[in-house]
Formats: structure tokens, sequence, C-alpha cells
């Protein structure tokens, strides 16, 4: 049991010099100076993966406690940094698969596979993501998610019982057409001519062919991993909401909007469901609506699920202390959601929660409700946001440090 | 003794609720979870003052640690500042006394007074600074020293037996001319007439009267509190470093040093000593070296001295924590002059040093040669400096709550 005693006695003083406990713990009752933590953060968007960032977390602290002991399990919400979430909890590896990027280009994508557990993990950003387009090449028109598609067919090929596909990062508007149109769906025009799936095209769907769907994919078990809940059309929807981030351009909305209420009805109309109105119908361009239409999915958060896979809760009761961290924190944000999904956990079990940030608004010095204890910022001076952002990596790795000396400054006494 | 243990209990979580030491603290053997702390930050040039500083340092962690008790010792380093850091040791009150600006101008301007000690404190700055002019009046032909030199006889009048006279922040070039001018000293041309004392008249100076100047000038134990070691002329002297924040323009250097250099060679003359190469000679316009060729100073580290007068080295020695502070630190400034010359008393007494810094240059997590322990940066986000600037009381409130969360933290096993 610690106390707040502090009785520093001359020529005792902590070791300042790095390295390590100094010999001030040693002669503590107890004696047992090792922490267990649980490292789990988001990634810090444009700035580091959330692997990085908690080698960078991990890194920092061993700086001052070598003898801590660490379990890293970065997080994810089911975009960018999905598939290395589900594996650092998993095991497993990554496998490269040639498919067709958002243009219809040759690219190397990677999907995640678990032998062990027959289980895949594909990220629709890795073959259908705006990060695979240069700038000027956003083309809501062309683009389509069929590399996706390649994948999962992959993935099925494989013999998997389970995938997590993640929706985030999509630079697409295809309602998920490309996707099926890989797995054996076909798309047809008011004449019964196939059509190429491509956002442009949504409008002149008038008949969806399900006859050569791929069985695997009603077999398999899909869990959906995405946390946006926007239904398909409207002010909320694909379209007006993401839309202009994958290359609508404002006097172009009304017409994309019309292509998806157009080939929301033909959809309707082949399966008799209606899920335009669903939560996540709207996530990935429409993607998250055919996949609700289409087959039997699970919509689950990206976190939850993640979180589930990689026994997450389990990690956190048998430790001391639970470090995560995001690119930037607000009330808004609700603290970001996997730093306050992470926060929920711990206080069931009474483990405390630091946060590191990029960017801290408002004074969220810790969140009691949520069970954080500190929101930890990582900048150092005045600067600008690209420049937090370059030097993000070693701005929380020197954080990290900063808040190990702490804790270790409270135990010297 | 405090350890790293960390055998969190379910629904034992600390209180995260604010509000001070959690009933985990109370079970612990030994039990005082009190601990004795030293806040003596400098000023956050541009942002707050020193005491302003180390309220908020108080408020930020008393919001996590009710029971601490603080000694608040603001610093500063001769410049604005010093008259308060003074004043919070030994105890005393601040007098306000009509003076001239440096433009002549009637101002109120305050002295430090401490009729116990018989002490009086005067910062240059208060009655001949830099902030008593508006954008566009700095004038280094015209600004003089003048009220200064009325708050030393206003001292004298008082029957003080020792003066702390800060030089830190002048707006002046006139070698300190006119504070003696007010002490009765006479500036006289070659016609022997009598000159009106400013910068731009320093080239006329033939002769130096001394038999009129205030003999408790002579009597009196003055002190100068000044960090500036440059010397009066040349490269690194008071018209080329400083002249320029002066308002003296590039132009105008050559005539500036010329004028200087002819001052002090009539001074020379007239005194029989030559300070012109001593350090500290070229601090304040150059009144350093009129100072120390007329007077009998004693120039010192405007830290030290203060140090010293408020028995800051007897305080750090009986606490268990000491917090400084300052507006930017880095390798350079070997993490400010108030911060290091704090954090080398405390190495002696193994006290651990905590350091609250605007902006942290470089990666200074820690200084262990310099006894400093961690170097915690303010911010919170991305931002200029400008903002960092405006919004730095609440940014240093709420860093040292962080860093008391931190410190709560590591105690809750």
């Amino acid at each position: 049991m610690k106390t707040n005693t502090q009785t520093i006695i001359p020529g005792r003083l902590p070791s300042v010099y790095g390295g390590g406990a100094g010999p001030w713990m040693e002669t503590g009752e107890g004696g047992d100076s090792s922490v267990k933590v649980v490292v789990a953060p988001d990634s810090f968007k444009g700035s580091m993966t959330s692997r990085e960032a908690a080698e960078r977390i991990q890194k920092g602290i061993r700086q001052v406690f070598p003898d801590w002991t660490f379990t890293a399990l970065p997080m994810a919400d089911g975009g960018e940094g999905t598939v290395d979430a589900v594996l650092a909890g998993t095991g497993g590896r990554k496998i490269p698969v040639r498919v067709k990027d958002p243009l219809g280009r040759e690219v190397e994508a990677e999907l995640g596979y678990c032998e062990e557990r027959k289980l895949a993990v594909i990220e629709t950003a890795a073959a259908s993501g705006l990060d695979l387009l240069k700038e000027g090449e956003l083309d809501p028109v062309r683009t389509s998610t069929f590399g996706t598609g390649q994948l999962m067919k992959h993935a099925l090929d494989l013999g998997v019982e389970e995938v997590i596909l993640g929706l985030g990062g999509s630079a697409t508007v295809d309602a998920g057409t490309g996707f099926f149109t890989a797995l054996g769906v076909r798309f047809l025009d008011r004449e019964g001519h196939l059509l190429e799936p491509a956002g442009g095209k949504l409008g002149e769907i008038e008949q969806v062919d399900l006859s050569g769907m791929n069985p695997g994919l009603k077999s398999v078990r899909l869990t959906v991993a995405s946390d946006v809940t926007n239904p398909l059309l409207g002010p909320e929807g694909a379209v007006r909401v993401f839309g202009p981030q994958k290359g609508v351009r404002k006097d172009d909305l009304d017409r994309f909007e019309a292509g998806m209420e157009h080939y929301a009805e033909a959809l309707v109309r082949a399966t008799g469901r209606d899920h335009r109105s669903s939560p996540g119908s709207g996530a990935a361009g429409g993607f998250g609506f055919s996949l609700r239409s289409l087959l039997d999915v699970r919509f689950e958060s990206g976190f939850e699920r993640i979180a589930n896979l990689v026994g997450l809760e389990e990690r956190i009761r048998e430790a001391g202390l639970v470090i995560t961290g995001e690119g930037k924190v607000d009330h808004q944000s609700l603290y970001g959601k996997v730093p306050v999904g992470i926060s929920r956990i711990a206080l069931r079990h009474g483990v405390p929660v630091v946060v590191f940030a990029g960017s801290v608004e408002g004074d969220l010095t810790e969140a009691a409700g949520e069970g954080i204890s500190v929101v930890f910022p990582i900048v150092n001076r005045p600067l600008s946001l690209g420049e937090a952002m370059d030097q993000g990596p070693q701005l929380l790795e020197t954080a990290a440090r900063r808040f190990a000396r702490v804790w270790q400054l409270s135990g010297t006494g």
C-alpha cells in the first residue's frame, strides 16, 4: 500500500539519471515495483497507427520503469489499423492479394488471416480506400469497392468461418455494388445489360440478379465493424455527409443522392427488405445498406468487436493500469470512441485509465464518470497541427516518459 | 515508504471525482498523505507574473490534494516581478511614488518597502520600463532613467539601509544618467552647460560633477540584481545587443555606440575607474556601467539575491517537493535561470523538482545533472504562441491538476 508520505532523505534523491526504479524502491516493504499495464491506443490519425502509438508509449515508460510489463493491444474502430488490432490479439498473419484499386488499377492489398480461428479481417480501406488515390484522383463517378470484394472472395477461398469487415476510409459512393459484383451479383439496367459497378451507375440499376452470388457469403459469419450510424439517404445520409470527402462536388450532391435513391428502390424490390433507414446503411458510401440488404450481417461497433476478439476485458481485469490514446480528445467525441470504450471496461474493474492525446479540447484533466483518471496531452510547446502530427511519435514517447517520471516521483518518499 | 505495488481492488478505484485524497490513502501505514511543497516559479513572460503562476499551480494541485501545504515564493531575475518576489519572502508593502516615465511624463510607480529590514526594492522597469511606452513611443534619443532615480531618492528618504535594484526591462540607453541626475549628479557639455539626461545626449558629455550627489547613495548597501553580464561597448555591448529592443534603428547603432564610448571616456576621467569591460556594465542601456563606476555596488544574479533574501534554501530543505516554472525552457537557457537555480539548491537537499513550462524545446523530460526531475509542458493541443500566452494561467492550472492526478494515480495501489 502506498501513501503519499514525503520524507526525502538527503542523498536519496530518486534516480533522475534515467534507467529505472532507483534503489529507494527496493527498500520498501512489499517490494514489487512492477506494474502490469495494458496499452491499448487508437491510431493518432494523420500521425501514427495504433501499433506505432502502442510501441511509443511502452518505449517512453520503459526508459523510467524497465521492470513494468506491458500487454500491447492496439485498437481500431473499423478503419485503418483494424487488421493490425485484431491480429495483435488473435495471432495470425497478413496475406497480400492482387486486387483492383478504387479506379480499377492493379494493386496489392492485404487481408488479415488467423488460421487457428478460421478468421479473416478485411479493411475496406485496403483495396478501396482514400489513401490509394493521389490528390486529384478522387472520382466518385468511377470509383468502386470491387477490390474489397476480391479480398472477400480470397478469404472465402481460404475456408474461413468468420470475417470481420471494417468499413472505414473508403473512397467510394458505389453502395458496395463493386464488392458484390466481385462476388457474383449482377447489376442490370432497364434493358437487362450488365452494368459496370461504380458510383455513377447507381441511377441506371433496375434489376439485381443474385443468382450467381458466392454461396460462401451466406454461410460465413460476417461482422461489419463500423462506428458510422448514419442512414442511407437524406441530410444525414451517405451522399450528403460523406460524399464530399470522397470527391462529390457540391453541385453534384443532388445527382448522386438521386442515383442512390434509385438504386435503393431497386434493391428493396429485389430483396423485399427495406434497410434505407437502418443505422449504418450510410457507411462507406452506401456499402452498409447493401450489406444489410443482401446478407445476414451483424453490425457492431468496430471497437466492441475488436475488444471482444482480443480479450480486452480479461487483460484489463488483470492489469494495474490501462493506457489508451487518440489524436484528438474532446467532449463532443466523448473522448474518442476507443478511449471511452476502454475506460468503461476499466471502470467496471476499478483499474485507472490514462489517455494520451495529441489535442485536448476543453478542460479535460480527467473524466471521472467515464473512468478516465487523467487526460495527458503530448504536445510540449506552441506548434501547428501539422508539426504536432509530424512529430507525433516522438512527442508521444516523450509524454509517456514524462508520465512515468511523475509516477516515479510520487513514489520517492 | 511507498512502493509501486499495484493491487487494484475492484470498487476501490481512486477518487476520480475530484476533491482530494481518497479513502485508499488513509489505510496506508504511515498515513501522512500531505506533501510540503515549495512553489517558486519565475514569471511566464507575456502571459503571467510569477505570483499569478504560483497561485495557479497551487490552485490546480489543491483540486486533487486539498491537504498539501504550500509555501509560495514567486521568483524573479531582477526584471518584472522582483518587488513581488522579495516582498513575498520578507514581508512589507508597495509604496506608490509620483515619478517621471521614460519620456518625462508624470506616472505613478511603486517601490517595495520592508520597514522591519530597512530594505527597499526597486525595479528599473517600474519607472523606466518598456511597458510604460505605447507602440511607436520607443525613443532612445529622449528616454531616460530619471524616474528610477526618483524612486531611489524616495527609498533613501525612507531611511532604508539596503536597496535591491533590479535592472531588467528598461526602455533606455541613457547609461543611467537620468538616474544619477535625479540624485544630484550633473552631466555637463564642453561649455560647462548642464545637459538634460537622455540617450541622445551621451555624446555631448565632457564633465561629470559628483559634488552634489545624494550622500545616501554612498552609505546604503546597494545590490544590483541583474542577469545580464554584457560589457558596455562593442558587439556584445549595451547598444548593439540591447539597443534595438529599446528602439535604436539599425542605421543609428554606430551613432549610439559612439555616444556611449564618448560618455564612458568622460566617466573614466571623472572617477579614475574603468568599468567599460566589467560584466554587467552593458545592463539596462549602460546603467550598469554608471552604477559600477560611481558607486560601491554589488552586482549579483537577480535570482541568487532574491533566493537569499526570501530564505529559499531553508524552505526547500524542509520540503518534499519543489515546483518551479517558466515561459520557455530549453537547453540554451539552461532551463531558464530561475528553474536551474532552484534545482541546484534542491539537488543539494535531495528534494525533487518539477518544472512547468509554457514551451519546452528539445527532449527535456528531465535534466538529471541539474536536479530537475520532470519538465512538464502546460500546453494541451496544437496552438499558436499567442493563444498559449493568452490562455497561460488556465493552462498552467490545468497542467498542475494533471500533474497531481498522475501523482495520485501512482499512489492507488
